[in-house]
């Protein structure tokens, strides 16, 4: 490399980079006071790579004037989810400040939610009408580069009414005969999406297909905008992001941890613990109506966090291998025998290795009072144990179907969830089991 | 949309769509059957769209003659990933069946680690001089657009030596004016990736810088590829698997859920379970150093699971939120005081409500023989909650920071092994709280 060409930039951008790794944990007035020590370049670089939330905060936090300036850098897209970010109250003033040609785009993209192919698209596409010739076109598309596109990589070919006629990328253009025309060199096999598609759907279709980009098209097959390959990079963390969350026990929370509050905070984990903690109440329950066993054999009681906690990560285990299955395609919802059948196998092998490391510990180190032979307990914490690992891998396994089917989300299977109902069911094998193999000595 | 258009693709593909997305589930003979009843295109759109995984046993299942033709369709960073895939004795066999120049340049790439900048790269990208003028640049890049570069979105500019000098956009250099270099209207200050750098950090670059590729270099400066943004797609799906897996305490399944043989899976899973299993035996040794005050308080056995899932629980839920929040940058290790500190007014908040319930539970539905008050038990167990809830946030927020700085993954700090840890300390919490509230009177 030659040194001359390239370290400027490295020495200038250390505090650049420097402010994007902060900026999650920095307060409003930091980033404000970070972002004017920044050269033009280095600012524009630092503010289009921003989140739309952090965006908002950041043009809010200007005097009205660069408002103007930096809102109007935006693409109508990017411009589009900054409003939607933006507090109700600032929404009309920060319109007002873009021009009026963008505001018109920006006004049409803010009718669809965030989170469906509308919300995602870009009006800014390259056109094309099909009776072009390959020169006209390649010079007509010169013309159009000057603006502000989105991607010149695909071009799409339309009608006079804006009906989707055809794709044509940009490489085969340039590599075709000049005097051909576009009809003659577009593929009209176009893998296109209505405008209110999930964006999870988006982007797998644009995974599956490898597209750098998608037509986005209403009902009558006129094209709106395109959603290109970065947009969809951002979708998929955000999803992943929403599952994880999800599959820990709390809800979405829509926001990166440390600028959510803390009344946010508590408020998104309270429910499930909620739930989950009002369904535990049933294993004193249980335990309960075991009461007179526990009493005539304490021993038992040793070994109920041992038994429940294993069902339970068994079940945690099942449930997120399959909710992940399921998120991306790998498992579908009619493959649920299928994984119920390896479920019962692998649950059963899993069940077994425990069993016999919980009839070691038993046996080598026997509790001080059983009251009966080690043995028969050790069994009891085994059998137990096979019996709590299958179910749990079974519970596990096939909750995130049975949510699905219910129209829920799969992932909110999450692992606590799984945990808390197999404690719950798991006390009353372990009780049972007991009961079988101690009645007539201790019970 | 004119039907005449599209609706040939429409009807040809019902049988494509549908193979695609039966893929996963089907046998090695079905997927073959099924690829022989595809069109070619078709065929070729559903094999290229492939994993590396499925492309081999596709591969795998053809005649070599067929087998020629098909692993020739790949470009060589595709193709590198299929003989990565390929079982060892297939690999030499299929590299021979690669044209000379290709094989070449998959040789060189199959060099890197699959998981590393050097692993994703393609080394067909699109290069120019500095001293060609604009309308020469555009010619030559029409001649090399004949061939199957990766993109023609970014061109760099590079010396005789290979050193990477800038960037053009293609948009750019196709709206400059024809008589400049491409010296004058190239960018200097080029993002640029280290050949060893993880492919996660790559795929952090690229997102935060919006690119569309990012250029790979090795120690001197010389451009030995580029990775575009649609293999980030895939590491972005990759990654978040993989950590969505370990959260739910299993190493990683490197495989889809379908494919992995219960062995497999078997092995993949028993690990944690056999730790935590393990760990989970502590807790025996807890409640057996309290055996004589569960003997003379039964009625404290019954709250045992109540009160260690409520922990595992809250542990659950913070552990999944600051793992994701540090592998998607929202929190730095650095911000680890700040998170302890939100994490101890959520956990008092959380434990607060969790305890009101607790202690409506008691005294509203008393358990039938306590001995003594039922408001003190209700008491124990109400405090108890608080102190677990607490404790639960704190050590599954912590709990990766710890991981981290260890030098271990983040990750690794599964919603089951903070269940687990909570467990054990939080029946040390309970049987605390009981000792100092009961004593006197049960105790």
């Amino acid at each position: 490399m030659e040194p001359s060409e390239l370290e400027p930039r490295a020495a200038e951008s250390l505090l650049s980079d420097e402010l994007v790794e902060a900026w999650p944990a920095l307060s409003g007035d930091e980033r404000l006071e970070g972002f004017r020590l920044l050269t033009p370049v280095e600012a524009e670089d630092l503010y289009l790579g921003l989140e739309a939330r952090d965006q908002v905060s950041l043009l809010l936090a200007l005097p009205s004037g660069e408002r103007q300036i930096w809102i109007r850098q935006l693409p109508p897209d990017d411009a589009a989810d900054v409003l939607q970010e933006a507090p109700g109250e600032e929404r009309a003033r920060l319109l007002d400040l873009i021009d009026p040609d963008t505001r018109r785009e920006v006004t049409a993209l803010l009718a669809y939610a965030e989170d469906e192919a509308g919300g995602l698209m870009s009006p800014r596409y390259a056109r094309l009408r099909p009776e072009m010739r390959v020169d006209e076109a390649i010079s007509y598309l010169r013309r159009q580069a000057r603006q502000r596109l989105e991607t010149i990589y695909y071009i799409y070919v339309l009608d006079a009414e804006q009906h989707l006629l055809g794709v044509v990328s940009f490489r085969e253009l340039f590599a075709a005969p000049p005097d051909k025309t576009v009809r003659d060199v577009m593929r009209t096999d176009v893998v296109s999406v209505p405008d209110d598609m999930d964006q999870e759907a988006v982007s797998d279709l644009i995974a599956q297909h490898d597209l750098m980009a998608v037509p986005v098209v209403d009902a009558e097959g006129r094209i709106k905008g395109i959603v290109t390959i970065d947009d969809i990079v951002d979708v998929v963390r955000e999803e992943a992001t929403e599952d994880i969350q999800k599959i820990g026990g709390t809800a979405a929370l829509d926001a990166p941890y440390l600028q959510v509050s803390i009344l946010e905070m508590v408020r998104k984990r309270v429910g499930w613990l909620a739930v989950l903690f009002v369904g535990s109440l049933l294993t004193a329950t249980v335990i309960s109506s075991f009461e007179d066993q526990i009493a005539r054999a304490v021993v038992l009681a040793l070994f109920i966090p041992l038994i429940i906690s294993s069902g339970g990560n068994t079940g945690s285990q099942a449930t997120t291998l399959v909710i992940r299955a399921l998120a991306i395609g790998e498992v579908r919802p009619r493959d649920w025998l299928l994984v119920f059948w390896r479920e019962v196998q692998a649950g059963l092998a899993l069940g077994a290795i425990l069993g016999l490391i919980g009839f070691a510990r038993v046996t080598l180190f026997p509790p001080s009072e059983t009251g009966t032979s080690t043995e028969l307990i050790a069994a009891v914490v085994a059998v137990s144990l096979v019996g709590i690992v299958l179910w749990g891998s079974l519970v596990g396994a096939m909750l995130p179907f049975v949510l699905r089917r219910l129209g829920f989300d799969p992932a909110s299977a999450s692992a606590p969830f799984v945990a808390t109902l197999v404690d719950v069911t798991g006390l009353v094998i372990y009780f049972s089991v007991a009961t079988l193999f101690l009645r007539g000595t201790l019970l």
